[in-house]
C-alpha cells in the first residue's frame, strides 16, 4: 500500500509510541499528587516540557500541552470571548485558508456578536501583508494565519505580517495577538517562534509520526491566555486535566526526531515533490492549485501538492486509486463529509469545477521514490480511462 | 513501594496499553479520510464505540469520546451558555461535592450572569434528594451531581435525585438535564445509565488501569449537546479533532476488563476497607469523614476513604508516610495546590481543622491485603509521633 495523505494523519513510529508508553509504568502517578510518585511524575513531566522547549527555541513556560492541533486553535480563537466588554467589541482577522478548527471557532464568535474579517488569500494561495494590513482596525486583537496550507501546501509570508502586525500595534494600549495553526509546519518546514516574530502557536503530534490525541499551544510569555474550560491547575491554568503523560513523551521523542533530520528530510521531500510535479506537468489537462506553484515552488512545502484533473471528481480519483492500493486525499480529512469543502480554494478564486476535482497528495519522511514511481505510474493508467468515463 | 492513590491516577494495565498502542500500525489512517485506509480506521473506531456501548448498556450514538473527565464535564456545564438568551436566564443546580472540573465551570457560568445554585450535602457527605427539589426552578436547564465523591467515597442516591428532577420537568417545556460525573463509579461500583436514569455521564480511563488524555461523555439520545469547541465533523460534530483511536482502543479494552470483574474487584476493595476502617478505628483520635461511615458502610465506594488524625496535618501525614514508601493523598490531585482544596470537606460541614488534618486513601484492583497490613503497621509507628509532635 502507497500512503499519500501524510497530512491528514502520518505513519506513527510504533518504536518511539511503544517507548512512551513503556515510561507510564514508572510515571503513572498524577503529577499533582504531593507525594514521591506524584512529584517523580511532575519532574518527569518538566522534563519533557523543557526538552521541547529547547527543540522549538522557547521557554519552559511558554508550552502548553493540549489534546491538539483543535484544541490548541479553540483554546486562541476562544480567548476572544473574554476580551469582549459592553463597552469593548473586539475585533478578529483570519485567513479564508484556515482549516476548520480555526474557520469555526472564528464563525461561532461572530454569531456572539464579535467582528470577524476573513481576509482571502491571492491566487497565488498566499495571503499579502497588505490585505492583512487593511483590515486591520482600532479594536483588532487577533490575527491568525496558518503557516502552511493543510490544502495547498502554500507557506504564508508569516514574519512579514506579524511583523506588519505588531508594528501596527506598536504604540497602541492594545496589543494584537499573532496566532499560527502551524499544524503542517511544525517538524516539516523551518519554524521558529521567535524569528517569526509570533505570539501564538498550534501543533499536533499525530502529524509527524507521534501520538494521537496530544498537541502544544505555545504561547509567548507575556500573552497570557483565559482556558477554553477549567478544571485543575494543570498546565498553568490554561488547560486543565491529569496530564497525558506518555503522549507528553512520545511528543517530546517525536519533535526530537523530526527537527534533527529536518533538513534531510525537507530535502527528500523537495525531490519527491520535483519529481510528481515534472510528471504530472506531463499529463494533459493537469492543473496545479495554484498553478504558480510551478513558478515559484520555493514557497510550498515539499509535502503538500494540491492538482486538479478536471472533469474527473476528486473523489472519484480517491476511490479508484484505493483499488490500486494507493492513498491520497481530497483534502482535508476533517471537511471530507462537509458540503463545503472546497472552501479554501474557493477562497483563491478556483472555480469550482477545479476545485471539485481536485485532489491532495501528501508525503512523509517515510515515503519512497519507489513509492512516486509506483503512484505516478497508476495514475498514467487510470487517468485516461476516468477523463474519458467523466467527459 | 505501596500505592493507595488510585483515586488520583491508577496502575495503569501495561499490558493493554501496549496492545492498544500495536493496532495503531493497522489503523494510523485519518477515520475522515475517503480512501480504504481512512474507512478501515472509521470501521475500527465504529467498532471501539459498539463495544463500549455493549459494556455500557447503552447506544453506540450515544457515547462520545473526549480528552478525559474535565472536558467531559466541561463540555456539560458549558452546553448551559449557549441555552442562554435575552429573554431567557437559565438556572444551574451543582452539588458542593464536585470536582473542580465541574465546580469551576459552574464558577465561570456565574460570572456570565448565568444562575448557579451549589446544593451542599448532609453531613453524612451524602446529598439529599429533597434538598435538590428545593433548588430546581422554573428555568432550571441543568442538574449535576457527582456519582461517587473523589474526597469521601460517598455514592449519592443519583436514581433518587434523577427520578425527582426528571418527575419536576415531565410536564413542563422544558427539560432539565441531568448529569453526573462518574469518573469514581464507572469501572469501580455498578453504574448504569438507563437504571440510574441518566442523561449525561462522564467517564476516565485513567481512573480504571487505562491510557491518559481519553475518556467518555454518555449523552442520552435526544438531549442534544452543543460543542464545546469547533472544528472538523468528529464525534457527531460535539467534540471534534482527529480520534485519538489507541486510546479509544485501550478504553474498550480497560471497560471490558474492569466491568467483567467489577463484583469480584468490588467484594475485594470491600475487605480491604472493612481492615482499614477496623484497623484505624482503634487508633486513638481517628475521625471518619463523614463519621457516619461506620454505621453506613454501604452507601460509601470501597475504594475511597476519607480520614483526619487531629492535629497532625495532612500533608505532613503524606509526606512522612512517603518517606516510608508509601502513597497516599490529602485528597483530589486535582486542587492538592490550591488553598480551596478543602471546600468540599466545609461543605459537608467538617470544621476547617478536621478538615487540614484529612488524609485520602484509595485502593485499586491490584491493592493486595499485604500493602494494607503493611500501611497499617507503618501508620501505627508514625501516627504517635507525629501526634506528639503536632501538639
Amino acid at each position: 500500500m502507497i500512503y499519500l495523505d501524510w497530512a491528514a494523519s502520518s505513519v506513527p513510529d510504533l518504536y518511539l509510541l511503544k517507548k512512551s508508553v513503556d515510561i507510564y509504568s514508572s510515571y503513572y502517578a498524577n503529577p499533582s499528587a504531593l507525594h514521591r510518585e506524584g512529584q517523580n511524575a511532575q519532574d518527569f513531566l518538566n522534563k519533557c516540557r523543557k526538552e521541547i522547549a529547547e527543540i522549538i527555541g522557547c521557554r519552559d513556560n511558554e508550552i502548553i500541552f493540549t489534546s491538539g492541533g483543535t484544541e490548541s486553535n479553540n483554546i486562541v480563537i476562544n480567548s476572544v470571548i473574554t476580551k469582549a466588554g459592553k463597552k469593548h467589541k473586539p475585533h478578529v482577522i483570519i485567513s479564508g485558508l484556515e482549516h476548520d478548527s480555526v474557520y469555526n471557532p472564528a464563525k461561532a464568535l461572530s454569531e456572539l456578536g464579535i467582528e470577524v474579517s476573513i481576509v482571502n488569500p491571492e491566487k497565488s494561495g498566499l495571503i499579502s501583508a497588505e490585505s492583512i494590513k487593511n483590515h486591520i482596525k482600532e479594536n483588532t486583537v487577533l490575527v491568525s494565519l496558518i503557516t502552511v496550507s493543510n490544502e495547498t501546501g502554500a507557506i504564508q509570508p508569516v514574519k512579514d505580517i506579524s511583523d506588519t502586525v505588531m508594528e501596527y500595534s506598536k504604540n497602541k494600549d492594545r496589543k494584537i495577538l499573532f496566532h499560527t495553526d502551524a499544524v503542517q509546519a511544525f517538524g516539516k518546514v523551518k519554524f521558529n517562534p521567535e524569528e517569526l516574530n509570533i505570539d501564538a502557536a498550534s501543533i499536533s503530534a499525530h502529524k509527524i509520526g507521534g501520538s494521537r490525541g496530544i498537541g502544544i499551544l505555545y504561547i509567548k510569555s507575556g500573552c497570557g491566555l483565559k482556558p477554553l474550560y477549567r478544571g485543575g491547575n494543570q498546565e498553568m491554568g490554561i488547560r486543565p486535566g491529569t496530564e497525558n503523560l506518555h503522549g507528553i513523551y512520545n511528543l517530546s521523542l517525536v519533535c526530537r526526531k523530526n527537527l534533527s533530520k529536518l533538513d534531510n528530510n525537507f530535502k527528500k521531500a523537495e525531490k519527491l515533490m520535483d519529481t510528481i510535479i515534472k510528471e504530472l506537468s506531463q499529463i494533459n489537462g493537469t492543473v496545479f492549485l495554484p498553478q504558480s506553484r510551478l513558478n515559484e515552488p520555493e514557497k510550498f512545502s515539499p509535502y503538500i501538492l494540491k492538482v486538479s484533473f478536471p472533469p474527473v471528481p476528486g473523489e472519484v480519483l480517491v476511490r479508484v486509486l484505493q483499488d490500486r492500493e494507493i492513498c491520497i486525499s481530497t483534502g482535508s480529512a476533517c471537511s471530507s463529509r462537509k458540503k463545503s469543502r472546497q472552501r479554501i480554494l474557493i477562497s483563491m478564486g478556483i472555480p469550482e469545477k477545479t476545485a471539485y476535482s481536485s485532489v491532495r497528495i501528501s508525503t512523509g519522511y517515510e515515503t519512497t521514490e519507489k513509492d512516486i514511481d509506483n503512484f505516478i505510474k497508476t495514475l498514467k493508467e487510470e487517468l485516461p480511462i476516468l477523463q474519458k468515463a467523466s467527459g
